[in-house]
């Protein structure tokens, strides 16, 4: 081996960051508490110094060993630009050029992409999705996030924001959403969506919990929390169908905390998803959740933009 | 000049056909009746003979002329395998070889899309859609088809059957579909949708009312008539606020039938689009009524598929 590629994934609470061989192992990983850090700059610094010191421990074991370039996921990310722009969930402010702050730092080719996409690159390049030119990720996290491919590329859009698949409008006056509109996709299938659903069907269940418990009380059992997965895949199966009319992908890939309730949510999933489905594509598409290591898409799709040209912006 | 293409528009009225220069100019045209001829071997044959004499008759003019090859659009199409499959509309059985029966009877390549993204690569190639790299074409006829470019490339699907945005449900137990379900966006906008909606506003309207009576009487003042319109209008921006979450287009072209309502249509459509898009995508996306002649663009688009490899599936 005498090429690799640093991944990094800017996320809300943590950023990881590694490198990735060319055929998809990652072989150094670690992580920074991204809110530690007063600003972009900082935090760039520090993973780009501790990347440099990846390179120098690995090249001990693969004496010439040379980083080929950087490949970085980030919410609010504008790959076209190479920028991030009024993210909500990071504490920097308005839009920085984070590209060119890793390209300098690490002095090398930098990719930028959109957190979502780079799991959507991670499954093209090294998961479920090999060999698919039509496929659409789904990640459920704490919002819906989506990369969406067809004809083998990455849909980035006009303007790099294509695939807000979360921001679907799935029912008129339907739940308030963050972005100030009423019925978005994510206010029913991603953690908080679920979280919502359940205290609608509990209303005295404790303040404190989350999508994670929600999980842990279905695979017990609890009739609530079994309904609000049930409810929840059918929102999704339902929104799903509608896409498919879109770009008739062969295949969607789940990828998040939500898919850990494994069957509680994948078989209202697709019961809803085939009964809404236009006739020319019903028993076709298959949905499956992802086999990647849920810390590791990221880091694999935005490396991925290394070495493959056709899924760079 | 010494190239043509031939575009072939297989309608379930009417078939269209003609010979296109490189450059997009529709030189020649005729129609054959599609329904007088029983079945798809006969009506090939009939316009493929009336091709062969266009290109001699030209030749005078422009003598060593050479057919470099046909496109064809039609409903049900199949790109890939080169077939139309179950059309509703035609009085063909099961599927048809339709690519190669007329690959046979002109004696060059023949490439076949559906109707829908035949008017839509009309506009990438020679209309409104000129160097755009994403973009939606919505062709609003008896139903409501549609051509999606991403990344400068026709969204064809892993089958074939991509942008079917006609039936995406945008109503829960909405209006019943020819497709068997409920509250698919054809059944609202489209020429049979607004008349279901006419109809509704006005019980009493004589059995004959259609698309183009119930425009003449908006564009009359009619308040029935008009109110159809801007419903027809609302929805449509609706939905098309949801598209533009998936695919991120430049534009979004309108084409067929209703757009001769002008603003009556236009007006509502970019309102109640605004009001649902994204906050992220407003007042950025540019909805535009086609500036090709209806019946040339699907001549056109379907040519583009003999001189633009891009186009083709």
């Amino acid at each position: 081996m005498n090429q690799v590629a640093a991944g990094i994934d800017i996320g809300g609470t943590n950023t990881a960051f590694g490198l990735v061989s060319e055929s998809g192992k990652v072989l150094v990983k670690g992580t920074q508490p991204t809110r530690s850090f007063p600003d972009a700059k900082s935090l760039v610094e520090t993973v780009s110094e501790a990347i440099h010191a990846q390179v120098r421990e690995l090249s001990k074991t693969y004496p010439g060993l040379k980083l080929s370039g950087a490949g970085v996921g980030a919410p609010n990310a504008n790959p076209y630009r190479g920028t991030v722009e009024y993210a909500p969930n990071l504490n920097w402010h308005g839009i920085v050029p984070l590209r060119d702050l890793f390209s300098a730092a690490l002095g090398v080719h930098t990719e930028l992409t959109n957190d979502a996409k780079a799991a959507a690159l991670g499954e093209q390049f090294f998961g479920a999705a090999r060999g698919c030119r039509n496929f659409i990720v789904i990640t459920l996290g704490t919002g819906l996030g989506s990369g969406i491919v067809a004809n083998g590329r990455m849909i980035y859009g006009h303007e790099g924001f294509a695939g807000e698949l979360g921001h679907v409008l799935v029912e008129r006056n339907g739940r308030l959403c963050g972005c100030g509109r009423q019925g978005c996709l994510e206010t029913y299938c991603s953690a908080t969506g679920i979280v919502r659903t359940y205290r609608e069907l509990k209303p005295k269940a404790a303040d404190s919990v989350d999508a994670k418990e929600i999980t842990r009380l279905a695979l017990e059992g609890e009739p609530e929390a079994m309904e609000a997965y049930r409810f929840t895949g059918e929102m999704l199966g339902y929104a799903l169908a509608n896409f498919v009319a879109v770009t008739q992908p062969e295949k969607i890939i789940l990828f998040g905390g939500l898919v850990k309730a494994g069957d509680l949510l994948l078989n209202p999933v697709k019961q809803s998803f085939e009964l809404n489905l236009l006739n020319i594509y019903r028993n076709k598409i298959k949905i499956e959740v992802s086999s990647l290591h849920e810390s590791d898409a990221a880091l694999l799709g935005s490396a991925s933009l290394v070495f493959n040209r056709e899924a760079a912006p």
